[in-house]
This record gives structure tokens, C-alpha cells and sequence, in this order.
């Protein structure tokens, strides 16, 4: 029987320091899942899961999202081999949220553009305007390799 | 002038190596901010920036945030004194959340339990049951004497 979750508490108490893992989904059924690697804790990439993405990730140990732009489950490298091994989940205070301590298998790339991390970019101000500038363009993989020429 | 951004592209090049940032608020206007010690890398807090918020935190290099369940704008520690400069600012490829390093003022204390991070629980399996467990039982305030009693 695949792995379920129990409502929230509205008990604040409860959802702080107790021992049930009731995850609280939003109105579209997602929580946010923030990934880091489990040996340096860079971050890589954030992304949303739903209830049976959540499931798999703790009943398999590999990484499960649900993709937004594609509106289906999405096991994490099933295109780029890039495939996320959990070592750790954590939740925090309000339960909307979890963390992934993971290792990436094949390019060792979490970002769909071949880099390490998606957060390749710093964010300031150029000219009185909001600007980025990449600090990261080390590609472990290329992209039109892996995912065709779109 | 308050600092503002211009709409996102629809076109993904530019999104993700163009030089504007211009993140991709969602429909209730909205980025999630990832928090982690400058320090140390630990990651403190998930939360969530409008607009506003997101123009204050790079425009004055103290992170502010939407609260959504007060729905207001929310200078972090402006309870508890623990405010966060901010050290870096990144976004991801898609740039629809941002990561904050920062070093966190007052008790050190991130989340509203009084302990360093919202994060000080483990998630798994037990009796079948998805449950948490607390690895991190630390307080660096008691919330009674900041928040008050309730």
C-alpha cells in the first residue's frame, strides 16, 4: 500500500512537535521542496512536490517531483541520468516545506541547462535595474546532447 | 525610485542568460526565498517574497518577506531581533525563487521556535506512518519572552 498522509493538524502545537509527518499541501496539492547536495550542501535546485511524488521520494529514496510546466510526477534524471539519491529528508516548522539531502548520479548537473546547480546567478543592481550575472557557466553536460535539439 | 521589474520573457534563452532579472512572480504574485547562513551554508528558512518585499531586501541588504498568513509584508526579526543581512542574493534558471545567504543578527535564531532553523526535523517512516523526528532541540530564545504568551 503505497504511502499516504494525514491532514494537518490546526493544532500548532501538533504540526511543531509531534510525531506524525503531515506535510500541508497547498490549494493546488504541492509543497516546496528545496534540494541540496548531501556532500558540500550546495544548493541545487528548488522545485514542488505533490502527495504521490512525496511518497515515492521517501518510500524509493529517489528523488520525485511533480513538474508544473508538464503537469505530470517527474522522477528527477529519467531524461539526463542525472538521478537524485536521498540520503536525508527534512521538514520544517509548518511542515510546507521539506528539504533534500541528495547525491546526483550521471553528469553530476541538477539544472536542466548542464550546470551543477540551477542558482548559477547572482542577483543586483546594474544601472538602477535588477540585474544577473552568471558566476557559474561550467556545463557538466550539454544540454541539446540530452534533451535533442527541441 | 523604488526598485522594479520589468515582466518576465517569454522567450527561455533570455530568462536564463539575458542579463535583466526579472522573476517570474506567481499568481498570487509571489517568488519562494530559499534562506541559508552565509556563515556555514545551513539552510534556516523557506518563505516567500512579493514584489515589495523582494525590492526592499536588495535595495537596503536586510531580507523582508510576504508573510501569507498575516498577508503583509514581514521585515524578518522585526519581533525578535533577528534580522538578516543579506550577503548574496542568486535566482535559478527559471527565476521563480531566489536564494538569500545571510548572517542573521540577535539570538541566531531563525525560526519562531527559537531554534536556529525551521528545519530541525527528520522525516520517515515509522510503523508504516510517515513521521518526524526532532534532531535539533536547541533554543537560542524562548518564544514566550519574545512573541509573549499568546
Amino acid at each position: 500500500m503505497p504511502l499516504t498522509f494525514a491532514p494537518p493538524s490546526n493544532d500548532k502545537a501538533e504540526l511543531e512537535t509531534g510525531s506524525a509527518f503531515t506535510p500541508r499541501f497547498d490549494e493546488k496539492g504541492l509543497v516546496t521542496a528545496v534540494v541540496t547536495d548531501a556532500h558540500d550542501g550546495a544548493l541545487l535546485m528548488v522545485a514542488h512536490m505533490n502527495a504521490e511524488a512525496l511518497a515515492l521520494t521517501i518510500e524509493t529514496g529517489i528523488a520525485h517531483y511533480y513538474s508544473r510546466s508538464r503537469n505530470r510526477l517527474w522522477k528527477k534524471g529519467e531524461s539526463s541520468g542525472n538521478v537524485q539519491t536521498v540520503r536525508e529528508i527534512r521538514t520544517d516548522c509548518d511542515q510546507d516545506a521539506v528539504w533534500l539531502k541528495v547525491s546526483v548520479a550521471g553528469h553530476d548537473a541538477t539544472c536542466h541547462t548542464g550546470r551543477r546547480s540551477c542558482f548559477y546567478r547572482t542577483v543586483g543592481i546594474e544601472g538602477g535595474k535588477a540585474a544577473v550575472s552568471i558566476d557559474d557557466d561550467h556545463r557538466n553536460f550539454d544540454p541539446a546532447d540530452i534533451y535533442g535539439q527541441g
